[in-house]
This record gives C-alpha cells, structure tokens and sequence, in this order.
C-alpha cells in the first residue's frame, strides 16, 4: 500500500530524528529554557530576518491557534477568518472555548480577499449597532490555505495593508507553510512573512518533526505575556528542549526548505499525472496537497494500492478526492501511483 | 555535573526511544486511531484490571487536568483541592481559564484528608447561601502529592468513600504515578486507581516517556464526549501513535515499574547519606522527591558538581532543598553525590 | 413626535407600574424567593399548562439566552441559529464568551427550515471528521422572529419533532412572544410552546414591563442547577420580587394578552394604510413590527413629526423603515401617522 | 414583625419612585442613551470631582464586579481579593466564570492590609516559577466591607500608593458605599474615592434604588470598549433610562447621602442598645450592618417579632446576628427593637 492520505503519517524525518537520538541522554533545564531552543529560536529569528521577534516553540496547530488568538484578542473581539478555515471548521470550537466568536468571510479556493476583509471592516463600523455586534479584532489566514492554495506576495501586502490600516494584527496559520514557500510560482518568502504577518507559525508537525510548531511574533508587544498564557493553555511542553532540537535540525542545512521541495515536486508529479488522463484539477493547488474530481470506479480500483482521502462525500459516480505527500513520500510511491492510474482509467 | 533537578531533564529511557525509531517510517493514521494506541489502550486496561475503562493518550500534565476536570464539571461547579496542589498553585489559572473555580483545602504533607473533604461539603449544603457559591464538583488528588507524598490504600478508599457518598468524582494527577506504586511501604496497585478513582493519569513525561500522561476513565459515562473535549482543548496530538508506541513500551516487560523502582531506590540512598550527616528530612517523602533543610555554606559546596533547586527562597543560613531521581540517574551518579556530601559538611 | 422606533422607549404599563407602586414599602425577602415571584411563577405555569415547569424570572433578552443556552449546552456543543438570530448577530459574542459556538443556519424571513435543522444535523455526523467540529447541542429560534415573523404551530412541531428525534433541546427566545401570541393568523398558544419547546421564554421588558423575562424550563432535568447559575451569570436580582410583581401583574387579567392585542392591531393598521398607499412590504409579518421600502423623500417628511429607524444602510433613492408598537402606542398615535402618510406621498 | 435582615428587601425611596412614576409614559432610546442618563453620569462626574470619568450604570453587583474585573484584567491576570470578599465567596464563580482566579488575601475585619498586598506582589515576583502560577492583575476591595468595616482615608492612599507602584489598578466594590460615606468616623469622601480607585461603583440597590450601580471608571483609559462587554455580560438593560432616573434622583438634593446618614445613625442606636445589656458587639462596624453575639434564649425571644438573620451557623449557648438597616428602616423599628431587648434579656 502507498500512503498519500495527509502528511503527518510518519514519525520525523531521518536528519531530525538522528539528533532526537544524539541527544537523548543529555540533561536540561525544561519549559524551552534550554540550549537547543535558543539555538532553534536564533535560526529562525535568522531565517525571518525578524532579530526583535519573539518565537515560542509549541507542539500543535489547535494549540497555537487557540493560544495566540486568545493572547492577541481584547475580551469584546472576535477574529476574522474563511469560512473554510481551519478555526472555523476543524478545531471543534476550540477559538468559541477561550470567549471569542469566529466571524466568517466568504472563501476563494480556500483564500479571503483583501477587499472583502475591507469592506467586512467598513460596513461593521458603519452599522449603528456596531457596539452590539463583535468587532473584527484580527484577521486570521491559513498560508497555505485548507485547500493547498497559496496567497502570493501582493495578496499578502494588501491583507497586511488592509489590517494594519485597520489597527487589526494579521495572524497566519502556517501548519504546512513548508510546502507553501516551496510552491510552484511562490514569489514570497520567510522574510516576507514575518515582515507582513504580525504573528505567524511555521508548522513543524506536517513538515517533518515528530510535533511542533514554531510562532513568530514580529512585534511582541502584541503578546506581552505568552509565557503564562502557552502555560496557561495547557501548551508548554515539559521537555520544551524536543522542540528546539527539532527545530535546530529543521533550520540547519536548508532540511526544512528541502522537505518542502521535495514533497511539492511530488505532487505536481500527481498532478500531471492525472490531467493527463483528463482528469479535472478541483482546486488549483500549487502545494503538497491535490483535489481531482475521479470517477467512483476509478477510485476503487486506485484504493487497492493506495491510500488517499476522499473530499466531502462520495457521489453518485464521480467524487473529489485528496492526494497529499509529505517527507517520507519518496519518488517510487510516486511512480507506483502513476502506474496504477494508468491501469485504473 | 550530576543532576537531581527533576525528572523530566532527558529524553526518553532507551527502550521507550527504540521503539520511536524503529516505528518511525511507519504510515499510521492520526488522532491516536492507529494500532500502537490501540494496543497501548489495551495493556493499560489490562494493567488497571479496568477492561470498560476509556483510555485517552494526552501530551502534558497541565492540559490533561484542564481538559478533564472540565468535562467532569458542570457549570456552576468548582474542583476542591489540597491549597498545594498543582492546579492551585502551578498551572497559571488553566483551570480557571476553563470557568471553573479551584477550592482549596487545607494541605498536610501535600495531602488532603478524607474527614477535611467531608466536613468541607457537610458545611458547604448546610450553608444556607450555598447557591450563592461555587458548588464542590468533584475532588482532584495528586498521587504522589508535589511533595513527594503517597496516599496509603486506606487513605484513597477513604477519599473514595467520601467523594461517592456526595455524589463526586475522585481524580487523581498522576504525573508521578510510577514513583507512588514504587513508593517505600507502598500498598495500593493500579489496579486500586482504577477501582477507587473515577479518572486519573498515569504520567510518563516524567516516568521515561518523552511526553505523554494516560488518562484512564473507570466510569466513562462520565465524560461521554472526550475526544472533542480534547481537540477543542488544543490537546490532541496529530501524530497519536507516538504516545501509543510510548506507553505500549512503558507497559511491555514491565519497565513502567522498572523505572520507578529503580529512581525510588535510589531517591531512598540519597535520603540515607543525609540522614547519616544529621540533616533534617523535610517532607516525609516515600519516592523519587527529597526534601532536606542544609546549611548554606553545604548547599554551595554541593552546587559546584551537582545541580538541584532549592525549595522556596534561600534562608539566611540554612535553606530547603529537593533532590529527584529519574530514569536517567545512575548509581554512579548518586555514589558521587555522596562522596561530595562527604566533603561538604 | 409620535413614536415607533422599538417596544422598549417607555415604561411599564399603567397595571405594572401600579402593582409596584402599591407593594413598594413592603419588606421581602430577596433573589425571588418571595411571595409575588411564587404566585408568579404559578400563573405562568397554569398559563402554559406546565404544572412541573421550572419558572425562573430574569432581567433581561441577552442574559436569559447566555445564561440558559449556557446551561443547556456541554461543553463541546454549539446552538443551532437562523443566521439573523439574535445571538447569532447583535448580542456583542455573549454566547461565545461562554465557550460555545453560535452554528448559523439560512434564514428565511428570519426563520429556519426544520428541513434544513434536519439535514444539517444528518450532514454533520455523516462527516467522518465531526468529532473535530463544533456539535449542534440544540436550537435556538426567535419566536417571532427578529424581522417580525411567526413560526405556525405546524413549524413549532416540525422543527421539536426534529429537535427531539436528534436529541438536542429547542430553545425559543420569546422576547416580544406577546405579539407572536397576538399575530394575525396565530395557531399556536402558550400551551403549544410549554409543550414543543424544551426552554422558551416569555418577554416582559417588551410587552408591558419595565424590564424582566420569564423562563419556562419545560423540563426542569435539562437544567438541574439553574439558581447558581443564574447568580454565575450576574443575573440574579437582588429585589427578585420586582419580577415577581411584574409578572404577576401581567398575568392577571389577561393584561399579557391586551397588550399584545392592542400593539398588534395598531401595528396592521400601519401596514394597511402603507399598503394602501402603494408602498412594498419587505417582510410578511403579522405581528408589532412591520418593515416597508419608503421613497427617501418620503422618509425625511415623516421623519418631521414621527421617529422610527431605517432598517439596513440608507439607499439611493429608496430605503427599509421599521416601524414598532407597544403598548404605550395610542390609537391617535396611529391616526397621526396615516395622516402624516397622507401628506407625505 | 419588623425587619433587619438586609438592606434590600424594600422597593426604592420614594423620592427615587415617584421620578419613575413621573417619567414613566415617556418615550426615550434605550441602552443608556438617553437624557436621564445622561445627567445622571454628570451628576456624578460632579459629586467624584471626576470631570474625566466614564460612568456607567448596571443593574446589579455581581454582574457589575464580573463585567468590569474581566475588562481590567488581561488572559493570564487573577484579582486579589480578600478571604471574604463578595467575589470569593459569594459570587457563585462568577469572576471564575470569565476565565480569571480570585487570589485570596487574609482578611481582617473584612479589610486587607496594604503591606500584605505589597509582600504578596513582591513574593510573587521573587518566586523563580511565577510564570507558572497566576498573576495578582489588580485588587478588589469592598468599601464598606462585608462585615460593615470601612477603610479609612490613610488605608485606602495606602492601598492606591501600593497598587499603582506595581502597576495594577484599584477596584473598589461600593454595593454599600452610601454607608460607608455616612460611616461613623467616615474620613473620605466621594472624590477621595475617585482620586484613590481607578475603578469602583456607587451602589444603589441597597442605598434606596429599585437596582442599579453606578460604575465609575477614574481612568478610562483601562477599559476602552466598555459598551461591548457590559453587552456581552449580559448586562445592559434595554430601558436603560430606568437607572438614569433612579440615579439622577439619589444626586439630587443629596439623597444619597442623606439614606445613608440616616441608616447609619439607626444602626448604631441598634448598636448601643446591644452594648447597654453587655452583648458583644463582634466586629467594629460603623455602618448599617451590626454584628452581635447573642444567647439563642435571647435571639429565639426576639425572632417573634424581629427578623433577622444568624451570621453562620447557630451555636451550642450562643449565635452571631446580624442587623442591617437600610432606607425603610423607621425611628419607630428601632424603638420597637430595643423594647424587645428589654424584655428578651
């Protein structure tokens, strides 16, 4: 069986899970307050070239989103988000459990636009009631979105633009950001997010590390207190130190930019693989992730030998499914898929 | 250096480390549906006597009381507490960040007495104001206690008793569950947890495990809706099978018990050599925790090759210190501790 | 200046108001323990033919449903709303602040479908990743609605039929349900709600109070602990007894009926003589507030002598006005406004 | 019978009920908007020589102490308070409800001590693992307390001069305030308060007001989005003119002062009557609110005819009671009360 269901299947890649090992038997001092995290911290603050940001290394998405959203938010404020984001679908509430409304925007292939944030603003302090209504406090963006599309450089600065007029902080989910700055036609970078976004993680969990996220908080001022509110959210690890050793690995030698290219490689190889067979592209995805509309036959054929997702539900005769790589997709699962696909039509 | 900080300075014991590695390729499917979890699920039910039980595998120690201790309570009700307790004192509000008020109890040796917890509640619904207030909802015991103490078989079916008669559940933070059950003179098993509490932990952050606490729930009609208590609590890992490869290695040949025997019996020589120079036993401690008041002019002879905490501030002339045991220590390591005792009185 | 903008600009009815000004000295003791609250509380639930119906007498809309839908709901759960429900929109994230997701269905004149309550419901546990969403704990409606709408007693027992087969309570914020209960075409009575809805509550501050809502919890085992929670929520009047005598008074004499009468046949005398004058009718409502597409020009020569709100963002040319009756309304109020219609044309 | 159990359990003076009765019919926006209230808020601007200030008027004291200490604090913040602070007690979790701790102060007479807040900060800041535990976000007193004591001028700069120098504000609960002006020995006045609280609220419900507190925030700056939050707790009353009105008449004419003068003076008539048989009075109270410990012979005589309430529980020989005078009190039920003792004794 070949694997394409999600990229948080394996454990860590080899070059994180070597250091894992190398440094099991040493001691530290817990709670990130060791060694390893500094170093992690500095490489990433480095690769942000964001010297003043403060970066706190956490272990989950859910975690983090709720964590900061929580520390980034006044009591009254709710956070603005696609109504296909990942706070607003998939955290099982978990942004309404620490007090604060998850207010919706419509979704473009996944993505929210600038003008729309804009307008949603304007109108909201143009409607008398506005005080009886919960105010925009921040805009949330998923980069890459739930649906593997990218937000390019100019969509980036208008959304920051748009915020920072608004006096609203921009926060980016970046749980699978690796594949989003390996992406075909990506013209943005690391630099680009720290510079734009005013808090950002770069996930961990789905690129590579056994869990982990590392938030960047361009200007922490915004979050004066994270240390007690991670603490607070039940988010502090207490061996911190696996996440900065993991962290450390992910940041040496360009590993996490690797992993990124390699699994985007990966599936764009899926992808011409099935347009080929003239299968439809659901969504244009230029990352790890590929939506095709399949006919059911073939898809049960396909799921002899392989593993994969289906999107929504499974229709009458055609339903969308989903093919992730990851970094322990390897190029012979991919060329298993294309052969299989070439038996299955 | 030798260090007696805590018990969660290194990584994993080597057995629990192996099987992460020689898992680690492996494609599994998420959130703890994977076949590592459900056998880890199993040898604890086994290990517990408990086949109904729920097992839940959660990361830390902090999330796993806040999560739980949210789905035991209603609304209106609060957690009762020894006033030492680790929800009371250590976890920056996370159980009142959840609503829910932490109702301190008297402490003795970290522990809290069965009469104290019944008198508490008699007194509470023979206050007429009783509805003005926050309701005992379920009582939460540390087993051992922040200092290092055990309830005895005795104590907890006392505990057990009191609590069912008013209708409450019994919770037990078992961080350091591994050392209790090694603990001198102990005489209760876990199977006995699983008898007299309704939901408690079995800690293995700080009992060989990388990370990771196994709740298990005697009486899961208690909690019916875990696993979306638990995403919307940030606290559910991706990668699951990671804490079910963990916690089946802990509960494989034994080596959950191996590792706190052996940390308590060590614990025990360090508590010999200073009772041998006449230093006094702070805490009556039966496990990997030791509390002795010393001489500051001893403590910072010791200091230069051993490394511990001193307990609350520093005296004028004599301050409380801990010393812990853990996985990692070596009978080496304690031999060289009491060597430096030798030279430092 | 005649006036329509909302049912809240004045105070209590002359037969409110006279039961406060006779018990005003007396002594009583508070948190509505007193004796006009208890004969209160059986006049509703004779009323409403509950005779085991928990009444509990609050202050006011906002707090009711954050206090109830608070107790009503666990922990993982959200309500099920008409998007243009009031919690869902203009109670500034009361609900949220509680913990729990407001779970926004299409409104239709400000109702929802039981149909649609169906399928979402199906839909969602259908998904396989429900567990990772927000659960629909139960349903919130306004009856009427928010734009002036009525549920028939054929959409009360569809959308309970529903409710109940999924297990989940209907909840029906009754605000203004005086003027529901007094609608042009009305088939349901208060017996119908007791019987249909879980919760629903009967709107004083509205229809004839100076503020108070009276709770029917229908059956009192979904809501076993509501005094605490009450006070929890800051909703607990100290001089209870002022609710008590509200609605004591409101209760007596069929005074709740009148008002709702009076305000409504004023209200469709307003829409005839719209009606009669060409104008749209944007909503089809039957009950005290009525909604019409009005020429500016219009609009602005009204608005000399009469007061009432623009509904929506004023438009070009044309913009929707809402105009609202209670029972401070004045038969020569009306007669003024249809001769002001008269001149404005 | 003549009553002495609390201070609410009248309606409202007769000079504030006869502005109700006056303004009843009129018709006015709601929330707060309106003229009554708005001179309301000047009034009291003047009386606090606090021309700068924000004034806002809820309904109740709980309500009032939840909205405001969750718009002071920010997330990971708890409030100290005194042992026996309304808000530690008998609050029923409502400040645990929005998602912050009550810290506890000892207590004495109901009052904390200025160098105990002072040590508590710096012992929390000297604690190497504050950041674990919660911090103290500002403090909460209660002047008068809930045993009737008062905090003199040289107590309350004290507590200000310490709070302010570790950059927390001052809160102070005022549900009695009007009986701690009038307070024998009284020292301070309403623009002390102003002066020396950062926020604190004038109490109506139990000073002649049906309901109604008037908060009074010195330094706007520290809750900006007030509006919103008294919305979201449920606590804006839609015909917000009613505490307009009520608190317009208790600062007109001085009558909130001359209430509590007058009450305070029946109390200690109550008071001397009690020492004059040789009873202990058991705490040094100034206000409306008398302590006594009686022997049950003596209490069960008096019930007859008298109601007031035991302070805790009934004793073996002897019970603490309490009695409380308020606006209805009469020179009449003082007379009659003190008959009574003459004949009870």
């Amino acid at each position: 069986m070949i694997y394409f269901d999600s990229d948080y299947m394996s454990g860590a890649h080899p070059e994180v899970l070597e250091r894992l090992i190398a440094t099991n038997a040493e001691q530290s001092v817990g709670y990130g307050c060791d060694g390893y995290t500094q170093r992690a911290v500095e490489l990433i603050r480095k690769a942000c070239d964001a010297p003043e940001a403060r970066v706190q290394l956490l272990v989950g998405g859910t975690q983090t989103n709720a964590t900061l959203i929580d520390g980034l938010l006044a009591r009254h404020e709710g956070v603005l988000a696609a109504e296909s984001g990942h706070i607003a679908v998939h955290e099982a509430g978990a942004i309404e459990a620490t007090g604060h409304k998850v207010l919706t925007l419509p979704q473009h292939d996944g993505k929210v636009k600038a003008e729309e944030v804009e307008r949603y603003i304007a109108d909201f302090y143009r409607d008398e009631t506005y005080e009886h209504m919960v105010a925009p406090g921040m805009l949330y963006i998923s980069q890459p979105t739930e649906y593997g599309t990218v937000y390019s450089l100019q969509e980036l600065e208008a959304l920051s633009r748009v915020c920072h007029e608004a006096n609203i902080p921009l926060y980016a989910d970046g749980a699978r950001l690796g594949y989003a700055l390996a992406a075909e036609g990506c013209d943005f970078t690391l630099q680009d997010m720290a510079r734009l976004c005013d808090v950002f993680y770069i996930g961990g969990t789905k690129v590579g590390a056994l869990f982990g996220e590392a938030v960047v908080v361009s200007n922490p001022r915004l979050v004066p207190h994270l240390f007690p509110l991670v603490k607070q959210h039940g988010a502090l690890l207490a061996k911190g130190r696996l996440l900065g050793v993991q962290f450390e690995a992910l940041f040496t030698n360009d590993l996490y930019q690797r992993i990124g290219m390699r699994a985007v490689g990966q599936a764009l190889r899926i992808r011409e693989a099935f347009t080929a067979h003239g299968y439809e592209v659901v969504v244009p995805s230029p990352t790890n992730q590929q939506f095709f509309r399949l006919p059911n036959t073939v898809i049960d054929r396909l799921k002899q030998e392989a593993s994969f997702e289906l999107w929504g539900p499974r229709g009458d005769k055609e339903s969308v499914v989903r093919f992730v790589t990851g970094w322990s997709t390897t190029d012979e699962d991919i060329d298993r898929l294309i052969a299989l696909l070439q038996n299955a039509g």
